[in-house]
C-alpha cells in the first residue's frame, strides 16, 4: 500500500530535464497527432450529440435541492445524487441503495419534461424493478461483486430506466440507453468512508440521465450490452466469474413486484448492517444504565461480515462503515444522528478513549438475534444483547408516520418546518400532482 | 440476448394500475424519504464541492476543439475526449489509447491554469508513465481485463495525473485524485463499434479532470485506493483474479521511460490490429492487380484474436472493429480513410456483395509475417500475403514528417490549411510556448 505514495512522489518529480530526448520527441508527436485526430472527429455523431448535451449546462432546466440555481438535468442528478448519499441515511434494497439513484433521475427528467406525478411514480417503480431484476442474475458470494459497490454497479442502469421512461423512449432507445449506462458502471468499496462514496450516488444518477438523453438523441450503444458477449454482466457485474450467473432468474421475476418485499428504511445515518447493532446498544443502555466507563469489552459478533466493513479509510466520514464507532456512540449518547458523524463528535476524548474496547467478529454461531449479538463484559458480568431486525426493514416495516417524521426532521433544517410539512403532504400524494415543479420550487428555496 | 428486449418491453408496460397498492405505498414513502435525506446532505462537504464544480459549467474557461464556445474544464475534456476517439484514429500503447485521455486533460487544465507548454509536456509524460506502470501490474490473459476496455480502465487515472500535475497537487491530493478516479473506471468492450466507444475516451478524460479538481478542493477518497483492499486493482483491473498481480512490477519501472518504446501511431481510422492487415491487403492489390471480383475467398489468419474482435455490434461504426471490412475496403478502394467507415461506403453493393468471402481465423501457426497472414484464393491460386508490423508502431517508428502530414490532413478540414500548418509548427515546439491558449484559440476557430 506504499504504491500510491511512491507513484505520487514519482509524478511530482517528473520534469523534462529528466526525460530522454527520444521520449520527449515521441510525446510531442503523440500530442500533435491526437489533436489532429480529434479535429477529424468534429461533426461526427458522437461529438455532436455529446456537445449538445454539454451546451445545455448553462441552461436553467433542472432543480438542485437546497439551491435556487437550476442546471442541466444530468448535472442536477449528479448533485442531487451526491447530496442524497452524503449521510448514508438513504434507503437500501437487495440491489444497493435504490432511491439515491432513482429519485434524482426522476426529479430531473420529470421536471424538465413536465410529466405528471403519476408518471414519475411509474418511472420510479420501473427503475426499482429493473434493479431488482439485475441483482437476481448473479449469485452472492463472500467477495460480493468483486469489491464493487452495488449502488454504483446497478445505479446507472436503474436511473437510465427512470429517465428513459420519463423521456418516453421506445424499446430500442431504452436498450441503447442501458448500453451507454453499462459503460459507466463501477465504483470501488475501498472508497467507503470517504467523500467518494456519496459521489457514487451522484455519478450513477448522472450516468443514467445522460445515457437516456443521449439515447433519445440517437446516440447508439450495443443493443445487447446487458447480457451480450463482453457486456455488462460478463465484464462488470460478474467480472471473470460467470459460474451460476442466470439471466432467466431476472426475466422470471419481471411479472412480480418487489418494492414492498425488499425496501429498507434507515433510522440512523450510517452503514445498513450497523442499524440493528445500534438498536441493540440503545436497548442495552436503557436496560442496564451502564456507561462506557463501566465496560471492559464489547464484541459485536455477526454471522457474516461484509468485506467492506474491514476497510478502514481515513477521513471525517470513516466512522459510518464500521460497527464500533456507531455502537459506542449509541452507548455514550443514547442516540445516533447526523452530528454523531461529524469530525468534532468523532474526536471527543470520551469516545476515543473507549473505542479500543470494541471489536467486531465474524461468528456464524452468533445467532442470539437474527443479525448477531453484542457480547458486553461489564463489572465482571457478561451481557449478551441480541441484534434484531431493525424497524424499517421490509421484514418489520416502519409505520408511514415514522417515515414522514424522518423527512420533516431532515427537511426542516434546510427549508424550515412549514415548507417541510407542506412538501411532505404533497409528496405523500405524488400520484395526484399534475407536476413536480411546485415541490421542487419549494425545496430549491425559490418559492 | 433477448433479455434487453424483454426488459425494455416490461419497462415500457409499467403503469400504476398494474402495481399492487402495497408496493405503490412503499414507493411513495421511499421517494419522500430520499428527498428528505438529500436535504439533510445540503451543506456537507461532498455536495458543496460537487456543486462548486457544477456551478462553473456556465463559465468560459476551457476550449472545445472546433467549437468557439468554451465550457468548464471537465466538460471540455468530455467533448474533446469523445471527439478524439470518434474515428478510432488515435494512438495506442500497452495501456490502451493513451493520448485520447491525456491530451484533453492537458489542454483543459493547461489552458485554465495558464501553464507553460513545457509544463503541459511534463504532465503528458507523467500521465503516460502512470498508465504504463499500472498496465504492468496485471498479467495479460485471453479475456484481457475481463472484457473491459483498457482505455476506460486506465484512462481516469492517467488523466487525473495530467490534470493533477498541472493543478500542482501535492502528493496527498494526487492520491485522493486517483482514489476519486478509481471509482469512475470501467467501460465494456461490448460497446466497440458503436458511438459509446468514443464516449469511453470522453468519460475517462472527464473523470480524471473532475477527480483532480475535486481533490484540489479538499474532496477525499481512500489514499490507498489504487492497491488497497477492495481498491482499484482488486476490484476493477484484476477483478476476481488476483493471481499473478504484482505491484512491484510497476514500481520497478518508474525509473525508466516508456513512450518511445511503446507508442503506436495509427495510419488508418480503425482498430489497431487491422492496421497491418490493411497494409498487407494494399500490397496484395498493388502486386497482383486483382480485384474483389477475382477473389474466391480471403482468410485473415492471426496468431491471436482479441475477444472483442468477435463482437459484432450494429451501428454505423461497426466496420471499424473487425478485420474483414477494412481489408475488403483496402482491396476495393486502394485506401482506408475516414469516409471508408461512413454508412454510405459501408452499404455499397460492390463491397457488401463480397464481404461473405472474408473470414478471420485464430491460427497460432500463421507466422508468415509477425502479425499473421492473408490467405487469398484467386483464380485457382493461393496467395499468402504476410502481415507485417505496420509503419508507426514503436518497433518501426514513423518518420515525424508522416505524423505532421497526418495532422495537417485531419486539421485542415476543420480549420483550413493555413491554420493547420501554423498550429502544427506551434505544437511541434510545444515546450517553448508560454501558453497553449493561442493554439486553442485557432483550433476552436475563435482567432
Amino acid at each position: 500500500m506504499a504504491f500510491g505514495a511512491t507513484l505520487a512522489q514519482y509524478v511530482t518529480s517528473v520534469t523534462l530535464d529528466k526525460v530522454p530526448q527520444r521520449d520527449i520527441e515521441v510525446a510531442k508527436l503523440a500530442i500533435l497527432d491526437q489533436i489532429g485526430v480529434a479535429l477529424a472527429g468534429v461533426g461526427e455523431a458522437p461529438g455532436v450529440k455529446v456537445q449538445a448535451l454539454v451546451d445545455r449546462v448553462a441552461g436553467n432546466e433542472a432543480s438542485v435541492l437546497g439551491s435556487p440555481r437550476k442546471t442541466s438535468t444530468w448535472l442536477a442528478a449528479l448533485v442531487n445524487g451526491t447530496l442524497g448519499h452524503t449521510l448514508d441515511f438513504d434507503d437500501c434494497s437487495s440491489f444497493g441503495h435504490p432511491s439515491v439513484v432513482l429519485v434524482p433521475a426522476m426529479l430531473a427528467s420529470g421536471e424538465t419534461r413536465e410529466r405528471s406525478g403519476r408518471e414519475l411514480l411509474e418511472a420510479y417503480i420501473a427503475g426499482y424493478e429493473v434493479g431488482e431484476a439485475l441483482s437476481r442474475i448473479v449469485p452472492r458470494r463472500a467477495d460480493q461483486f468483486h469489491g464493487l459497490h452495488s449502488t454504483a454497479l446497478f445505479g446507472p442502469l436503474t436511473s437510465a430506466t427512470v429517465s428513459g421512461k420519463l423521456l418516453r423512449l421506445d424499446e430500442s432507445q431504452q436498450r441503447h440507453a442501458w448500453g451507454i449506462a453499462s459503460s459507466q458502471s463501477g465504483g470501488i468499496t475501498g472508497n467507503f468512508g470517504t467523500h467518494t462514496k456519496p459521489l457514487h450516488g451522484g455519478i450513477a444518477s448522472q450516468a443514467g440521465v445522460m445515457a437516456a438523453e443521449l439515447a433519445a438523441s440517437g446516440f447508439e450503444a450495443n443493443l445487447d450490452a446487458i447480457d451480450g458477449p463482453l457486456g455488462y454482466i460478463d465484464s462488470v457485474v460478474a467480472a471473470g466469474r460467470m459460474e451460476g450467473v442466470d439471466v432467466n432468474k431476472a426475466t422470471a421475476g419481471l411479472a412480480q413486484w418487489h418494492i414492498a418485499d425488499t425496501w429498507r428504511l434507515k433510522k440512523y445515518p450510517c452503514g445498513y448492517i450497523a442499524q440493528g447493532a445500534i438498536d441493540a446498544a440503545l436497548q442495552f443502555r436503557e436496560q442496564t444504565g451502564l456507561q462506557l466507563d463501566n465496560l471492559t469489552s464489547v464484541e459485536i459478533r455477526v454471522p457474516h461480515l461484509q468485506p467492506y466493513f474491514r476497510v478502514r479509510p481515513t477521513g471525517e466520514f470513516s466512522g459510518k462503515f464500521g460497527y464500533e464507532y456507531p455502537v459506542a456512540s449509541a452507548i455514550l449518547d443514547g442516540r445516533v444522528i447526523k452530528s454523531t458523524f461529524s469530525d468534532q463528535a468523532f474526536r471527543r476524548p470520551d469516545i476515543q478513549g473507549h473505542l479500543g474496547k470494541f471489536r467486531t467478529l465474524e461468528d456464524p454461531a452468533a445467532t442470539d438475534g437474527p443479525l448477531g449479538v453484542l457480547v458486553i463484559e461489564a463489572q465482571g458480568k457478561t451481557i449478551r444483547q441480541p441484534i434484531e431486525i431493525p424497524l424499517g426493514d421490509h421484514r418489520r416495516p416502519a409505520p408511514p408516520s415514522q417515515v414522514v417524521e424522518k423527512y420533516i426532521r431532515n427537511a426542516q433544517e434546510v427549508v424550515g418546518p412549514e415548507v417541510a410539512g407542506k412538501s411532505a403532504r404533497m409528496l405523500q400524494s405524488i400520484e395526484t400532482l399534475p407536476s413536480i415543479r411546485p415541490v421542487l420550487d419549494m425545496l430549491a428555496k425559490r418559492a
